[in-house]
């Protein structure tokens, strides 16, 4: 299978169990508030990391698929309180009216805390033994040192003369901690020692910050009909990118970086690794 | 010791701890923005009620105040997004401007989402053996089953015809699941039985129902100056309450009844019960 034939794969097995998902005791106009914007699309990227790091370690896609959901759930509560009027006021995500047009913003906001919480209730039904690790990994990746602390910062320095610390600091939090949570938490579930865990620690890190930087190289010079979304927003609105801080060109060349730093990380797990390894030279190819 | 002066000691222990937490890794703006509310007073009633529930069972107050804050936590994020504009639209709440008042609308959802995200964080970091069930109670009772989804029945049926079962879900749900998870939580954590469990979930049921009854009475015939906030809201908003289906005389007894409830299922208990069912009969002499 190529890369993406293999990810679509995992992300098929997420998709259908997303979409069971019962969350139970819900009224009517949550869940359908909830279930628009957790089954509005995306990659999936979080929750197949977290599967393919699971099998990795030599666990399974079922004990790990209640962690995929709860992190495409915070992934996807996230995003509705992003684009809130208060927030980014964006009325387009995916080619599609964002939360809070469709529903209003008092139940896109509550849909949002729905979904965060509904994280943790779907992680705290396991019965997986290393379960309650793997929630707590989640937890901080999600919070205010991680990726709720890097939005703060992102939101708070607006038109702010890049730095590069700064940016790193956005970046870790902003994206990264949550690309890394699904590795780490996925080994700790597969039953990874620390070493191993601590190698898809950097892996996903390294992966998070190509990512973020091959995203602000694209709101450069992406193509808007590709990406589903409004380009050069970054600039307009004064948003802290490493392109900013390095221009294109080292920009380019630093996410290549990331990305060799991601895949000499998983070296630790011989040829278990080359799924996730491929994952991550793929994520570079939107800007090569 | 009166059932006041036993409550204040618990309350205190927790005000120490809640001033304490580190909120590691927040942004500075942030962390400000969560202690205005996580420290803006309040009874503490539902951290108060897991650590005495937890020593009723013979645990200690401190291997329980994680998830008293935790309970804190939620409580504090759940009136921040309820005050926001599009929600309940409230600008004073304990006398002191809201949250959204202070540090902007954008701020406050991120401090709500910061404290819902760090409560789990900071129950995940327990090393406590039960942590895990506890943690599983409260995310329940804070979720689309409970909290959550009462909150959106309340919010939905603003202007409805008052009916009792309609009624009894949304209490239950708004006001009931988070006074019930921490006795069940408390309970957990102390090392009660599944007997004992089940008695606390009937005392805090029952307490829960009981104190939104006596809260809705006091917005019609309360005094404003004693109670810190705006008065008779309710009618004004059409909102469901158990003294618009009932009337005020009925809605007197029901919650006097709601409280002989609580404290006869505490009997399992003996003498420890003592101090909770104090409490249970502290919360009618608002109204009486």
């Amino acid at each position: 299978m190529t890369p993406k034939e293999t990810l679509n794969a995992y992300k098929e097995r997420l998709e259908a169990y997303l979409d069971a998902l019962p969350l139970s005791g819900a009224p009517d106009q949550l869940k359908e508030a909830m279930r628009y914007s957790l089954l509005g699309g995306g990659k999936r990227l979080r929750g197949c990391l977290l599967l393919m790091a699971c099998e990795m370690a030599g666990g399974t896609v079922s004990e790990a698929l209640p962690f995929a959901a709860a992190l495409e759930m915070i992934h996807a509560y996230s995003l509705i309180h992003d684009d809130l009027p208060a927030m980014d006021n964006d009325t387009l995500r995916r080619g599609k009216p964002t939360n809070h047009v469709v529903f209003g913003e008092a139940m896109a906001i509550l849909a949002g805390d729905g979904l965060l919480t509904h994280a943790f209730e779907i992680m705290a039904a396991s019965d997986h033994p290393r379960a309650f690790r793997a929630l707590g990994e989640i937890a901080r990746a999600a919070g205010v040192g991680g990726m709720l602390g890097g939005q703060v910062l992102d939101v708070t320095n607006e038109g702010a003369a890049p730095e590069k610390a700064l940016v790193e600091a956005i970046q870790r939090g902003k994206t990264a901690a949550l690309l890394t949570a699904p590795v780490t938490a996925g080994l700790i579930l597969g039953g990874a020692d620390e070493k191993q865990i601590e190698a898809g620690r950097a892996y996903g890190y390294h992966l998070g910050m190509a990512f973020q930087i091959v995203d602000d190289i694209l709101d450069v010079e992406g193509d808007p009909a590709l990406m589903g979304k409004t380009l050069g927003k970054d600039e307009a609105e004064g948003k802290l990118t490493w392109p900013a801080c390095v221009g294109l060109s080292q920009a380019k060349r630093d996410a290549a970086a990331h990305i060799d730093a991601a895949v000499k990380a998983l070296d630790v797990f011989g040829g278990a690794a080359d799924g996730l390894k491929a994952l991550a030279y793929s994520s570079l190819h939107r800007v090569q």
